[in-house]
């Protein structure tokens, strides 16, 4: 890795005066590598610092301010004056452990703004700007200075002034969860007091009806998309926004902690970045998520060899289902348990994931429902409910440990914490040893509830740290991470590759209980929660409709089968989940295939065609592979798109396995129906992909040996 | 220990019916095994139900009313019918590990009043009396039932509705802190608005003008002492008691939690003790603590061998003095650290307090400031100042230990949590690892600071499953615990004899830096702070006045030094600390002896003269031993107080040292003038102890060997 950071010839700094001193203006401006992208930066004479950026010159966002609520010291800094601008140039690349791309190129210009508060307060703040092809990510920095040591941060007042009245992919801002399914209207008709009606989440904290989350995907009506979203969100609150629907101006909303307060932090302290991304061509977002991992420190983690992209299945959609159980029994408060002889984390069941996973080549089994305290673990702000290393008596964890080890399988660590942090974070060295002593690398985590200590939320700083904490410890122990109901990523993965992926949105298991993800669903999510970072969405759900367990179940997931097999391709992690049941699976074996052969960690990504809630086509090649994997997916309309594969080797012939919905497939009342095909492809086929309403196409590109 | 529990005759159970049926009361009494004490429970018709205590037939609590507002269920719990009345009688003797006597008899009656909420709820509420000779417990019990599991308590309801306008000792209402002086004033003149006036303090809570803390001393008009305090406090927050000045009723106002909430409890649950010292003869006060601790359970811990009373010295009062500091050096945020030259806790400076604990037959010696963090550890809710294991560069700890070890001393640990309580309990498996691995196996914690759970409070249900936390971890690991800054103890030493002491008071610390303790604080404390359990004080300050260390300083303890030697015996402590400076020490080795002699636990107590917060004169007898020590004590006022030496085996000679204050002594003017003489006494002998201005007597009473 070259890193160069090279002082920018002075093409930045100017003042105008208009009207004689009073009214001056300070300007500077700085452009993206490629030209495209120009940010321009003024503090105006009452001391508003402003910031604006413009797309092949059209404006994405307007004059907007810059600023903080201090709590203590009590003092707003929104008046400022200039110290000094410095700016630089800065072109790396780099290699992840995992991921969309093989090695990631940094190119960008970066503009450093030393403001000083205008008032009495004499404190020194800093906004740093990097400006690069893929859009403008900036934060606020509180350099070691005398004036200002410890401070409480009553709220930021960073504003994006929008051109208009945008169409938004929006969910309702929320302290506390991101599990809602994407309202997709204009900015004008944002309501999010929706959040009351999804009865399916427990734990939510709505706040105000205009509210929304990041990553938020928009469109304006002349076609620019803009993203909005923050990178590196450590040690402080995640960011809503808050919509002034007369002006279309979002303003920044921190999660506040227990007594109200946003942010404890030191100088020197800085926030994260605010990221804005925008382009014309919809294709060209979801790889800008490049942008959001580049505004992320480099890889803590000096050993990675215990870092592995997997694919697993486990113990956990029988009991979303209703077939088996997370507990072990019933109980009265107090009283001893009584098997009730349906819990599914038993230990010869969990042999037969063992066995199923050994047979297709899956790596991974994951067991839910393991440990006691499954009786009395939900809903009622308990603190001390999980210890995280006592098994239930059905469940043998060596003899497990030794029959996967036998079969060349791991096990995946399940911890619920029930949002019982501080139960938790005291247990958490010895449930990690508990893993270690028991041939267990990998846990995914939840936090299902409302958070202990009492008061504080999903999305505030305290949670935020101690999210990290949890990386942090794990990559300690050498140990992988996936984490559910955590705040959602904000590209962290790059400086700890061992926190593998995040649900940190509605999931699939939503489509077994509740109204479930509407056929738009996946056709977002990557525009939106996956720019920032890996979901563990648990695609692959292959026995649609939810009656065959119980005649009396609606519930079905909302797509056809051959859209779960896209999602492998389209919903990126490197960590996915087979998650129906052996049964189901072995009942469509041919489909399986696609699953036991798509890789979960590559060298390149393509998208071939994009539309934010309505359609995309990624192609992907496998690691150190000549083979690629596409995924095209729809909403809940049919359509046809092309998927043009010019970017395959030009001296190599392929053979396509199409998998394909049915000719008479629709998610709703045909979702099994497909078709596998096989053809030779190469770097001048087009190919036209008929899906289905809430269908997709999967296809493995597999290079021809000769 | 014979335990006898056994059904009560029906001696209590009638009802009365006056008027016809609709007034129906449900009264019952039980009186104390010797008769003096007498409760009535009423369950009028309206369904409140109520209890009363009179003593010797004079009214003590008036009709006072019993029951909860719950928030989760929504209910409130006031008015009942009886489901059933139960009655038993309990008489056992059990030893402790350690403590004023070497033997305690639990002789009470039980009476169990088991309700059923009047309303639609159909909740069970049983509450139980436990009527001794030295006054009543009462607790409720929530327990397993069908119509409640998990609940939330909004508050607690309990009343005890007073005769009149009694003289009381009280503090403030605080969440957070206790360490207040005393006001000793009529009921009607309590304003614990005063507490906005003790700056000293950082970490205060206050929230009602008429509320008061626990235990609670008062003296009614016709000569009864009435002690209110609570017993066994665990998994509940403590409580406050709020004045009606029209009716003289206090009412219990729980600790809230960050939330607002009071307690989460599950069925089966009970509240800690109510309790009701009552007596008319002011000796008999201090020994009915041992009813606090006949409320509380017996030990768990099965092998107490590790468990040992005993006297320390301390880098420590040098800090409080400003000879030295905690901190290693001076900081600027984030820079390192640059060491300023005067750190207490050097190498050096220990190994000279190993020294001299060594020549003195001192068991241990304190260090505290070893750790870094003290830079920058004080006021600004930081939640990660201390790791507990990062000795400073200056403090070898291995060298330290070989040292002490050496000399046949041992080293107290020092955690200071800052009131981080996340932090700390993040670290403690690690620190008390870490304790063991270097000799030590006491440790004193301190939580200055507004506490992180931030909105958590010192005296709340959290931080009270943390001092017990705390409590059960270190004996797990076979540490001896001296906890500062935590909610009062209500006997829980018993269960946990290894936590053998706290502070939860103003210490003698405060004499150090501020407008210090009043000379009636050291005669109020054993009759309100010490009924819960022992205070760590840190008595046996010789150099009186602070100016010696800096002319400008004004601050000066507020007793004499013959004061400072008695408070080993009045302030009862199994861990004593000689508080002063080794060099001051030695320049008074004569009156030093005292504190070399004086024993750390005993066989047996004897309050001869008392009268709370005016003089105290007790006697007690060495563990294992026929020696005996006497401290006695008074306020500002000069006093001559007799001491009946009659409790002296009659069979034996004893050599008495008397450690008088000098003729010419007053606490202000003159506080280290003192006298010593030896006399030989008897079980005949009555010595008249004139006692200066803020002065007091010790006496060791060595039998003769013959």
């Amino acid at each position: 890795m070259s890193m160069k950071k090279i002082l920018l010839a002075l093409l930045i700094t100017f003042s105008i005066s208009s009207r004689g001193q009073k009214a001056s203006v300070e300007k500077t401006t700085i452009i993206s590598p490629d030209g495209k992208i120009r940010l321009t930066i003024r503090v105006i004479a009452t001391g508003t610092a402003t910031y604006e950026v413009s797309y092949k010159d059209r404006a994405v966002i307007l004059p907007s301010s810059l600023g903080f609520s201090l709590k203590n010291p009590k003092v707003d800094l929104t008046k400022f004056t200039i110290e000094k601008i410095d700016s630089s140039v800065f072109d790396e690349t780099w290699k992840p452990v995992w991921g969309e791309y093989s090695s990631i190129r940094d190119n960008h210009k970066e503009l450093v703004l030393s403001l000083k508060d205008k008032g009495t307060s004499g404190i020194l703040l800093n906004v740093v700007f990097r400006v690069f092809n893929e859009g403008v990510g900036f934060r606020y920095e509180f350099p070691r200075q005398q004036k200002l040591n410890h401070f409480i941060i009553a709220d930021e007042m960073t504003q994006f002034h929008l051109t208009g009245d945008h169409t938004a992919h929006w969910i309702p801002g929320d302290y506390d969860t991101n599990e809602f399914f994407y309202s997709h209207t204009k900015l004008s008709a944002v309501d999010a007091n929706i959040s009351n009606t999804f009865n399916s989440i427990f734990a939510k904290t709505y706040f105000n009806r205009n509210a929304v989350q990041t990553p938020l995907m928009m469109k304006s009506k002349d076609g620019l998309y803009i993203n909005i979203h923050e990178a590196a969100l450590i040690n402080y609150p995640a960011m809503n926004l808050v919509l002034d629907k007369k002006t279309f101006t979002l303003q920044s909303h921190l999660v506040p902690d227990a007594v109200g307060n946003k942010a404890y932090l030191q100088t020197p302290a800085h926030t994260p970045w605010r990221t804005i991304i925008v382009t014309d061509d919809a294709r060209e977002i979801i790889p800008a998520n490049r942008m959001i991992l580049n505004l992320n420190e480099p890889s803590k983690i000096d050993n990675p060899s215990f870092i592995k992209p997997q694919k697993f299945v486990g113990v956990w959609w029988e009991m979303h289902v209703g077939k088996s159980s997370w507990d072990y029994g019933v109980t009265q408060s107090g009283s001893s348990i009584q098997p009730h002889g349906h819990h599914g984390a038993t230990t010869a069941n969990v042999k037969r994931y063992i066995d199923f996973a050994a047979k297709n080549k899956i790596d991974a089994v994951l067991v839910e429902g393991w440990n006691e305290g499954w009786e009395d673990w939900f809903g009622q702000w308990k603190e001390n409910v999980f210890d995280f290393v006592t098994p239930y008596p059905d469940y043998d964890v060596n003899e497990v440990q030794r029959y996967a080890e036998r079969k060349g399988v791991k096990i995946i660590m399940h911890h619920e914490t029930s949002a019982s942090v501080t139960n938790y974070e005291r247990w958490m060295d010895t449930a990690y040893r508990f893993m270690l002593n028991h041939g267990m690398n990998a846990v995914k985590t939840g936090y299902v509830g409302y958070i202990i200590p009492r008061g504080e939320h999903h999305d505030g700083q305290w949670m935020v740290n101690h999210y990290l904490r949890v990386a942090d410890k794990t990559a300690h122990y050498r140990i992988m991470l996936d984490a559910h109901e955590p705040v959602r990523p904000t590209g962290i993965h790059r400086t700890y590759p061992n926190w593998l992926a995040c649900e940190a949105a509605r999931g699939n298991e939503f489509n077994a209980w509740s109204e479930g993800n509407p056929p738009d669903h996946e056709t977002i999510l990557p525009f939106t929660r996956l720019m920032g970072g890996p979901m563990d969405y648990t695609p692959g759900i292959f026995q649609v409709k939810m009656n065959v367990y119980d005649s009396k179940k609606k519930e079905q997931v909302h797509t056809t089968l051959a859209k779960q097999l896209a999602l492998y391709v389209t919903m990126y992690s490197p960590l996915q989940m087979a998650a129906d049941l052996p049964e189901n699976y072995e009942a469509h074996m041919d489909a399986f295939q696609f699953i036991k052969d798509v890789a979960v960690d590559w060298d390149d990504t393509k998208v071939l065609a994009a539309e934010p809630g309505d359609f995309l086509v990624i192609a992907r090649k496998a690691k150190g592979s000549p083979n690629w994997f596409l995924g095209a997916i729809t909403d809940e309309k049919s359509r046809t798109l092309t998927a043009d594969l010019s970017f395959l080797d030009p001296n190599k012939k392929y053979t396509a396995t199409i998998y394909r919905d049915g000719n008479d497939a629709d998610w709703k009342n045909n979702p099994m129906s497909y078709s596998i095909e096989k053809i030779v492809v190469d770097n001048k086929t087009k190919l036209n992909l008929k899906l289905a309403p809430g269908g997709g196409t999967a296809i493995s590109i597999i290079a021809d040996r000769h």
